[in-house]
């Protein structure tokens, strides 16, 4: 059951928009928290999901999407790509059960990724199966947009892996 | 899967005592932030239970450990009996998930209660079914107990509630 959880998770950010007054500030805040999270979370993830070593960076992310989010916050988002570089995903959620005891942000709040340690935890995993990535919310229906995306950068080209590999 | 619940639980432990120097008040804020979330969480238990009215303390105290702890925590505390009066109980916790990840209470933190947010869980959900109790851990393994244990006192005497009743 999530329930507990959402509501820690809500407590966390309540108490960290105590601590800082800007939200620039929180969110830096709940990724670096996340970060941290990510990667110990990892070897968890590699041991219970039993998962094969990802061959392109489309299939990392169709692994976070399937797999991670399934098994972490019982969603799965949809994938897309969205650069012809191949290393620009988004991750499409419907349905964020963090947000599910949160109506909306307060009006002083505007700024707040509230969910931002997601963010981080998907960044520090990837680090720790040398995958750097930039991770970001690009909408948020917290704020009012249609969905809640996700945007993860690989930070290497996909061509360079390639080479790099041969 | 819990590992990202204690996980961020971890996290939220770790930012309150950036924020407060005293381990007291870290305990306090944790019961008090529980207490948030008992409040809101009984709902939600009392809808997906589905269980009936308790008859007594002792009947109240086994929902908890059973039905409870196992739906949020998927643990089941054992239950004892503490007093003649027959409103203090026990829940003891041979395996507590909340600390997976932590190994040991750092020197300068010794009198932390790391999982005080249960009790105030536990103490907001009861107040809302019109039980106040106090609940404090009576023993951690965290600081070299044997056993992890959460002491209930239900405020009203079993008597005067069926006296009460009647």
């Amino acid at each position: 059951s999530g329930e507990l959880f959402v509501l820690t998770y809500g407590a966390l950010v309540a108490q960290l928009c105590k601590d800082y007054e800007k939200d620039e500030d929180v969110n830096t805040c709940l990724d670096r928290m996340g970060y941290g999270i990510g990667v110990r979370l990892i070897d968890d993830f590699l041991a219970r999901s039993a998962v094969k070593k990802c061959r392109s960076y489309s299939e990392t992310a169709n692994m976070i999407a399937q797999v991670a989010f399934k098994m972490y916050l019982g969603v799965t988002p949809t994938v897309s790509c969205s650069s012809a570089a191949g290393n620009e995903f988004s991750l499409i959620l419907d349905k964020n059960p963090l947000v599910d005891f949160v109506e909306e942000l307060p009006a002083e709040r505007a700024s707040l990724c509230y969910c931002n340690l997601l963010c981080g935890v998907i960044r520090g995993a990837l680090e720790m199966v040398h995958l750097p990535a930039e991770v970001t919310f690009l909408q948020d229906r917290l704020k009012g947009d249609a969905v809640t995306e996700i945007g993860i950068t690989f930070l290497r080209k996909a061509e360079d892996r390639k080479h790099r590999r041969n």
